[in-house]
């Protein structure tokens, strides 16, 4: 029998690029950091996951990966008690577990299931290979053979400021004009039949009239609007009553549990949320008050895939609905997201996929959506096998400290400033409008 | 690499002695039907699996061992669904799916997770096997390596009815005295240290006072009280005012969601339940009320091993408490039962076990509880071993219709009327006081 024990692990953080895509907390940076894990067992196999690469994860990730060597792979029910272990410093909890300042309240605990997200798919990959099973046999086994994503449209400039970053061919998108454009494109390249607009950039209006513009251009198909919870409850009822009619549903429209509660009593638009139910602590408030319809789970947030299985037998029980979240990431993560999302029978809608925006990647063979879909691997573990030449690189960028340093934690807003000019630029508070 | 493929099922119903144990139904009769469940892969790797044997489960687990066929005991998150093409008929579901009254509202749904989680238990002890790695390594892992139980008292009578079944030298317990002096044999015999008393069989004097008589010869150890909602919730509140300095928790006081929130509402005592939370559909009315503080999972009610971690996670999410529950059932099941709770964080109260009274099992190596504990077994599967004489025994006296066929199906209230040798006893109508 295959010997599981954890021989070794390494811990590669990388900096891929990233382009100029507009949110509510300013623009994304040209560089995003990652972390890729790689567990090698006794027997040599060696099992891969990608999570967040921000210095605060990294700090945790060092000690963590030390206390799992000598362990089983197979022992996933120990990671997270042996993550509690390790130590968040206060100062890493305030800075730096809201990464892209999306996951409402920080704690320790969100930082460290972050982190071991990474290690369990890295686990569940190896325990696959070792086994001769996909990933998703490991999860109890697919119930569909293909996952379908959605478009996810963002407000953009062409060029990160000054030139900064790697170029590309999209151009601006400003207006609605601009966001069906890429819509087009992106149902053109990838064959997505759903599409979810990063809203929060400009005033209401503009996402009101780009939703429509989608519509009028995609009609009868499903349409999400995401402002990131830059609007007050009353902003957030203008808008679903003005877009009821075509939105599959409203995601995060108003910050926190309780604004979202009320929108949620004065609105038959399903309300969504990956910012106000993202961790098992915040699921009985937004419950218990009806203030969300579907939870994007993100197995990243949750601690990693069987986590989000968990997740859906609790929205199961409460007849929530599920969908799933997705930022900036790697085809590791992509493979994960496949595999679990295959697995989960009361995913009702499409995944998001911001993996198109991402030119760069670790592993051999980038993922390719057919119809908006991808296809679930029956591969041993993930189905991913890592490009040791793309990692090198895209760690070499990271370790080019003069150059990149500054780039080591995603910061919206520092990037905004950088691109203003000027110091005093700050996320706006929210609600914003 | 192994080849899970299944390449056929065996069935075997069993009749196994049961004492003249009381409830608020009847008596439980002197033998007791269940399904022994053996799942076989290609490469002849034997996989078990138990759960109850009444005629509608029967019914159910014919065809849909023949569905299963040529599928891979890996994709457990098939199995519900493919019982779901199997159909149930409405008399069915009237007669036989409350066994022992126990499960509340009746559905299609429930006989069909009572028959999916036999299977869903041999396929996992299968793969075990397949992998060479324990079933709780197949659920993420143990994270202790002993489970407590607690001792299971029952008001009984020294012998069936005209001396039916197979004798033992328990003797009558029909007062404070007689369930002292059992809890004291199971406390010297298997080290419990903790305990529940079956209640609901006399008025509930009977049961404080019993409860009463427990304290004081085992102060400062759990205590538990189910009178399997024998009471109105005017009474529930009454005993539990008595008996709130000694009880763990209150079990099934009142029957019914609404009796129980209303208790719930009245004391500080923890209410427990395995009749008005039992399947999916019914956690969120009872969580969302406060009815229950306490859920006892089982893995034959909620469709096996996986299933019941599932529900942990809901109750986590709710800070609802969890034990587990037993009922008559022989070695396989009880180390079915033991895998999963050894991987449950959030099984906070030591777990019911039926086990001590069935002196009749299937496997040849009986469990042994020390201290009131089992070791979680590290050996490839489940651990148990079929016993083929004694399995055919057990089924040869099943096949004896002309001696056993009134017993295929349990009916506690057949077995009263038959010791009350009149036709007009029914069990009573609840709640009785
Ligand atoms: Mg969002
Ligand atoms: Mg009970």
């Amino acid at each position: 029998m295959a010997d599981l024990t954890i021989a070794h692990v390494r811990l590669t953080p990388v900096l891929i690029c990233d382009p100029p895509l507009l949110n509510v907390h300013g623009v994304h940076q040209p560089y995003t950091p990652r972390l890729v894990v790689e567990v090698v067992t006794a027997d040599g196999v060696t099992g891969l996951g990608e999570t967040y690469g921000d210095t605060a994860y990294l700090e945790l990730a060092r000690p963590y990966a030390e206390l799992l060597t000598g362990r089983s792979v197979a022992d996933l029910n120990g990671l997270l008690p042996l993550a509690r272990r390790t130590g968040v410093g206060h100062a890493r909890v305030e800075d730096a577990v809201g990464v892209g300042g999306l996951r409402g309240a920080r704690t320790a605990d969100k930082l460290r299931l972050s982190v071991v997200s990474a290690f369990e798919v890295a686990c569940l990959d190896a325990l696959g290979k070792a086994y001769g099973q996909p990933v998703h046999a490991l999860l109890g086994g697919k119930v569909r053979d293909h996952v379908e994503y959605s478009a996810y449209l963002f407000y953009r400039w062409e060029r990160h400021p000054g030139g900064a970053g790697e170029p590309d061919d999209w151009g601006a998108a400003l207006d609605p004009a601009g966001i069906v454009a890429q819509a087009r494109r992106f149902a053109r390249e990838h064959g997505f039949r759903s599409f979810k607009l990063k809203g929060g950039v400009f005033p209401p209006e503009r996402d009101v009239a780009a939703v429509r513009a989608l519509a009028e251009a995609f009609p009868g198909q499903p349409l999400r609007l995401d402002p990131n919870g830059a609007w007050t409850p009353r902003t957030s009822l203008e808008v679903a009553a003005e877009l009821a009619s075509v939105l599959e549903y409203l995601e995060d429209p108003a910050p926190g549990t309780a604004a979202m509660a009320e929108v949620s009593a004065g609105t038959d638009v399903p309300l969504a949320t990956n910012m106000c139910v993202t961790a098992v602590p915040e699921i009985r408030e937004a419950f218990l008050t009806d203030a969300v319809q579907v939870v994007l789970s993100d197995h990243h947030y949750w601690g990693g895939l069987r986590a989000t299985r968990e997740l859906a037998a609790v929205c199961r029980a409460f007849g929530v609905g599920l969908s799933m979240h997705s930022n900036t990431h790697m085809g590791i993560s992509l493979a994960a997201m496949t595999h679990v999302a295959a697995t989960v029978e009361n995913l009702g809608h499409s995944c998001d996929s911001h993996y198109p925006w991402q030119t760069e990647d670790v592993i051999t063979r980038r993922h390719t959506f057919n119809d908006g879909r991808l296809p679930v691997s029956d591969a041993p573990g993930l189905g991913v096998e890592l490009d040791r030449d793309a990692l090198e690189r895209l760690h070499a960028r990271w370790s080019d400290e003069a150059s990149y340093g500054a780039l080591r934690d995603r910061d919206d807003a520092a990037a905004m400033r950088a691109a203003r000019g000027h110091e005093s630029w700050r996320a706006p508070a929210l609600p914003r409008w």
